[in-house]
């Protein structure tokens, strides 16, 4: 199932006509993928990061802006899991608003390294549960 | 002719591995894009913005994260526009370090738009000329 | 009464060293400060600013930085009005960390202005009611 | 004698109002901070916290902010030592526009740091030198 959370535009988000800087898009991106992981495999992504050293770092990003997002506006963000290898996996990201516009769209291709030596390694199996079942709703 | 513009890694672009937190690389790119202008049109995007009104914000990106950029790199980026229609064009991205590893590219198409309506229009002529000439090196 | 608002600190705000870097604790008080509105005169800071077109931009600032913020911990703000006149008013903010430690302290002064002209002007009396109903908590 | 550095304002630094938004420009001194390190003391301040691990973090912060900085502002920075200790040192930092206009003014404490332990330190001699001969203009 896909997991839905929000967050509002804040105001150090947009630029001088009122629009959303596009890399702050992809910031709030992060905010919700460090988010969606207690949804996802109950578990804090700083822990993942702090304690069991694991990382997921984007290696590709595909996204459109269909809409701007402007001050005041409240985003749900719906995610989902696409696909799952051995050691990467696709986010995929549909940011909506209030009135229930579709305002931008990314699909993020992650890797899974050993925050250690920031090398790939096998995605370990408790978090592969979590996220394979993470699918994108009918 | 491609353009060429340097830029190091600030502190704070880094995260707690030492690598640029991926929007960042966004960031960058904008910081670029906007040098860029000077060297293409001979004009600031500044002007361009507040004076005439105009700006070319994205719609479309997609980018490869090859290699990490790390605090205190010196990064060469190599710009050119790949395809130019009546209101759109596409900027084309290639992130060097100096030790001449290749980095980070990304391809990202921007709209002409009337800052005031923020509607799409068709990119002067004058902007034209300066962008048709900035094609990628043989 | 002070308000006490909650927030994490997010993978993005912290440094290579895991400690938030300082521009960033300045932003993360701006959050506080926006959702601090709603709390305190029950009105959105966005609203504040689009709708009623009147901004509290700040123009002095004073804070120490007892322990650093680092990534994972949960913030607790408590915030207060200090002192209130015409225009201005001066709001102060103290941040702890989940185990009860005091991390950050700041006094902020910010002047009532008109979104439009960027003039100063009267902080309306409905505002001033509920900012001067939040005072310190003895 | 006191340091003078050159930075525009960018794109991503102004708000809906066309104005810095403040922790942009605690973030625009600490770029400033770090370009003064080459002037002051011949160093790249990446070089002091990856090679000799010595950091200078902030440890109290004063600042006023006279006027706004707008997109596309040139600014010059000027610099200097006010007073040195043991293991800490206050910068001082003027910020005008290319109108000559004082926009803003900080003074800022830092404490030398081991960068492992995150310890404070006695500051290395051969940075005393530099940091004793960057006083204020008469």
């Amino acid at each position: 199932m896909a997991v839905r959370i929000e967050r509002g535009v804040d105001f150090p988000m947009v630029d001088l006509a009122n629009i959303a800087y596009y890399p702050r898009i992809f910031d709030l991106a992060h905010r919700f993928f460090e988010d969606a992981w207690m949804e996802i495999c109950n578990i804090r992504y700083a822990d993942l990061i702090l304690v069991r050293k694991i990382g997921f770092p984007v290696v590709h990003v595909e996204s459109d802006f269909h809409l701007p997002l402007r001050y005041g506006d409240q985003i749900t963000a719906t995610i989902w899991i696409d696909a799952i290898g051995e050691s990467s996996c696709t986010w995929c990201y549909e940011f909506h608003n209030q009135h229930g516009q579709l305002l931008w769209t990314s699909s993020q291709v992650t890797v899974c390294v050993d925050m250690e030596s920031m090398k790939r390694r096998t995605i370990p199996d408790d978090l592969r549960l979590g996220l394979e079942s993470c699918k994108r709703d009918d």
